[in-house]
C-alpha cells in the first residue's frame, strides 16, 4: 500500500475534530477525594463567601482603629480589656469605643471592631487594661467576608484538570462530590504475526508486544481508561472480529500496527468494512510515524499506530492525545520546559521532525542532547525525557539554540 | 510557643535525613501493567539480547552486502530470488553470493546475508530474477541481535520513576512483574477548634477543613498512600490518642495545624510524649511556613504543616516530599520549567522565600506574574501553577530576569 494523499499534522488534526466533533465522552458526579486530575465538565460557581465572616489573620486585639491613632512606643493609648473570642467560636461580644477584645489567628472578628493590633505590639498592664504601642489603619490584619471568594463569583472553569490547589478550594466550598468527564474509553489491539504477549517465550523469528504496554501506561498518564486489550494475527476476519467488538465498548480503538506493509494493509481495510467514514487519514508527513492511519467506524475514533515503538508513542501524543484535549476542550499548561541544544541536528524539509532527547543539567543550566538510534530500537526509549519538534519549514537546529521540550 | 531556634530549609533537611537515614519503605513485586509512576527498588539487568535475531528495518531483500558492490540505476546487478521470510518466523533459508531473499520490516534476516536493499531500489524482472540499483554497506538497514540491548547491560536504574517509555522497554525484555518499593503510606490528622470536614455545614466562626484534601491530592501525586485522614479538636489527649494510632499503621504522619498557637503548642507536646526522638526541627527560616514542626514518635516521621493553605501545600513539597525522594532515591528532573519574570519582588533577607506564581504565554514567551493576596487566602491556590524560590542571600527578583518555575 502506498500513502498517496500524505497530509500535513495541522490538516491531519483538523480532519480529526472535524469529524468528530459531535464526540462525546459523557460525564459523571465523583466524590471530591477522587476527583485528583480529573477534568472539571462545569465550571464551579461559588454558592457562599469565604471566608463567611470577618477573620483574623494574626494573634492579638480586634479594635477600632480609630482609637488607635497617636498611639506610640513613647505614647501608648490605654483600652478596655472586653474578654477574648474562642477559636472556632461566633464572637458574641460588640466593640465600642475604648475596648479591646482577644482573637487569635482565624478567629471571628467582634461586631464594632475593624483591625486587629498584633500581640507583639501590646502590653496587658492587668486583667482589664491594654497599652498599645502602634497605630492601625482601618481593615489592618483582617480577612473580610467575601473577601476571599465572593458568592457568585467563578472559582474553577471548566476543563480544568485538578490540582492539589483546587481540590483544597473545593473543599473550602463544601463540595462534597463534583462533576467530571468520564474517562475516555480504549480498547488496544496490537497486530501482526510476529507479536506475542510477554508470558510467552518468543520462537526465533518473533517478537514480543511492546506497544501496547507503552500504550497502556500512556492512556494511564492522560486519565483514561483501558477496556481491553488483545493480540491479533495478521488475517482481516480475525482483526475485523476483534475491532467490531472493541467498537461496541470503548471511545476509542487503537490498533498499534505490525510494521509490515501487510498489517498495515489489514487495518485500513478493516476500518473501511465498518459503517462509517472509514479511513481519513491515510500517512501524514511526520518523521517519524508516516504510516499514521485515522478512521472511523460505528461512530467511534479508530487510530492506526506505526509498529516502532518509538513512532507510537509520538503518534499517541501528537494525535490520541490532541484529540483528547481539543474534544473535553481541557485547559492546562502543556507539560514542557525548555533547554539549550547540545547538537546540530538537519531534519527532513517538508516533514514535522520529532527527535527524542536527553535532559542534562550542567554547571545550572538545562540542555538536551539527542537520543540516537537505528529505527526501531527500543533502547532509545528510556534513556528519553522528552521530545523536540522541529518544523517542517526548518532546515534543522542549531547547537546552542534554545528550544521547547516536550516531556514524556 | 515561640520559634527561638529557626533552621534554615537546608539544616531542617539534613537533620531530618540524619534522624531518619534507616527509613525503609519496603519493597513489592507488582505485575508489569500496574507499574506506571511506581519507583524501581532495584535496577533491571537483561537476562537476554534485543533483539534476540539479526531483524530487518525496511521491507526489501537480504542479499550479501558484497554482490551489491558496483551497481548503479544504469548498471544494475542481477541476483537470484530465493523465496521470503515470513513476518514473524524463523528464516531457514542460507544466502550465497549471488543470491536474495525477500525480507518485510521487522523480518529475520536469513544466514549468510548482511543487508538489505530497500524495494524502492530493487526490480523484479521475472519469478527468479531481481535487478538491484544501488551498492550497500555490511549491516545496512538490520539491527544485529544484541545492537538494542545487550545481555548483561543495565537497562533501568534503581530510583527511577517508571515512564511509558520504561514500561516498554520492560515489556521488550518480557517482565511480567517487577519489584518496586512500597508506597509510602500516610495518614493525615487536621487539628483545630475551627476546623469541620466538608460534610458539615459550618456554624459561625468554623472553617471546613481544606489541608487533609490538598494533602491528599498531593500525596496521590507524589505516589503514596493515604491510610488514615481524621479531624481532632484542640486537646492534647484527643490528639495523643489519635498520633498513637495513626504512627502504628502509617510510615508517616502529618498534622495539619489549626494557625492559632494553642494548636501549635499541643502538636510539639504530643510529638515530643511518644518514645523517639520528639521535635528536632521546630521552626524554619521560610516565608511562608516558618511554624513548621518535624519530629519523630515510635520510629516514625512526624510533620506539623503550618494551617495557611498556601503554607501548607509549600511545606510538603519542600520537606515531605524531598524526605520521599531522599530516602527512596528517586531519580527524576525535577517538575520544573522555565519563565521570564513578570514583576520586582522583594524577599525578605535570611529567609528562603517561596512566591506562588501563573503562567503566562505571551507572543511565543513564558511569562510568569506572581499571584498575590492576604495571608491564608484559599483562592491563590487555584490562580497558582508553581512558585519561584527565592534564596536567602538574595534581596528579591528583578522583571525581566528568567527563573525555575517549580510546578505544582
Amino acid at each position: 500500500m502506498d500513502f498517496f494523499n500524505l497530509v500535513t499534522v495541522d490538516e491531519g488534526r483538523t480532519k480529526m475534530l472535524q469529524v468528530f466533533k459531535d464526540y462525546n465522552f459523557g460525564t459523571e458526579e465523583i466524590s471530591l477525594i477522587n476527583s485528583t486530575n480529573r477534568i472539571l465538565s462545569a465550571s464551579i460557581i461559588s454558592k457562599e463567601n469565604v471566608p463567611e465572616f470577618n477573620r483574623s489573620t494574626v494573634d492579638g486585639y480586634a479594635i477600632k482603629s480609630s482609637d488607635s491613632h497617636g498611639a506610640s512606643e513613647s505614647m501608648p493609648t490605654f483600652l478596655s480589656l472586653m474578654g477574648e473570642v474562642k477559636m472556632g467560636e461566633n464572637a458574641e461580644t460588640r466593640i465600642s469605643s475604648g475596648e479591646a477584645t482577644y482573637v487569635p489567628t482565624g478567629g471571628m472578628i467582634p461586631a464594632g471592631a475593624d483591625a486587629v493590633i498584633m500581640i507583639e505590639n501590646v502590653e496587658k498592664l492587668d486583667d482589664s487594661t491594654l497599652l498599645i504601642y502602634k497605630p492601625l489603619s482601618y481593615g489592618e490584619n483582617i480577612i473580610l467576608k467575601g473577601d476571599d471568594i465572593k458568592e457568585g463569583e467563578k472559582i474553577i472553569d471548566k476543563g480544568k484538570r485538578l490540582t492539589p490547589q483546587d481540590i483544597g478550594v473545593l473543599a473550602s466550598l463544601g463540595l462534597q462530590s463534583i462533576k467530571v468527564y468520564k474517562k475516555p474509553r480504549f480498547f488496544i489491539i496490537s497486530t501482526g504475526d510476529e507479536i506475542v504477549d510477554i508470558d510467552v517465550e518468543p520462537a526465533l523469528g518473533k517478537i514480543r508486544d511492546i506497544n501496547s504496554y507503552s500504550l497502556f501506561s500512556l492512556i494511564q498518564n492522560l486519565g483514561g481508561e483501558v477496556v481491553g486489550r488483545t493480540i491479533v494475527q495478521d488475517n482481516f476476519g480475525l482483526l475485523r472480529d476483534c475491532v467490531d467488538k472493541a467498537l461496541d465498548i470503548s471511545d476509542i480503538v487503537l490498533i498499534s500496527g505490525g510494521s509490515s506493509v501487510g498489517t498495515r494493509d489489514y487495518t485500513s481495510k478493516v476500518i473501511d468494512s465498518f459503517n462509517g467514514k472509514g479511513v481519513f487519514v491515510h500517512g501524514v508527513s511526520i518523521k517519524p510515524g508516516k504510516p499514521t492511519i485515522i478512521g472511523e467506524g460505528k461512530g467511534k475514533a479508530i487510530f492506526g499506530l506505526p509498529g516502532h515503538p518509538v513512532s507510537s508513542i509520538i503518534i499517541f501524543k501528537v494525535f490520541v492525545e490532541h484529540f483528547i484535549n481539543k474534544l473535553i476542550d481541557i485547559k492546562e499548561n502543556q507539560n514542557k520546559t525548555t533547554a539549550i541544544m547540545d547538537f546540530n541536528f538537519p531534519s527532513s524539509p517538508g516533514r514535522e521532525t520529532y527527535q527524542m532527547v536527553k535532559i542534562i543539567e550542567r554547571e545550572g543550566k538545562t540542555y538536551a542532547t539527542p537520543v540516537f538510534g537505528k529505527s526501531g530500537m527500543i533502547s532509545l526509549l528510556s534513556k528519553s525525557d522528552g521530545y523536540i519538534i522541529i518544523e517542517p519549514q526548518e532546515e534543522g537546529i542549531y547547537k546552542g539554540e534554545e528550544r521547547d521540550i516536550y516531556l514524556l
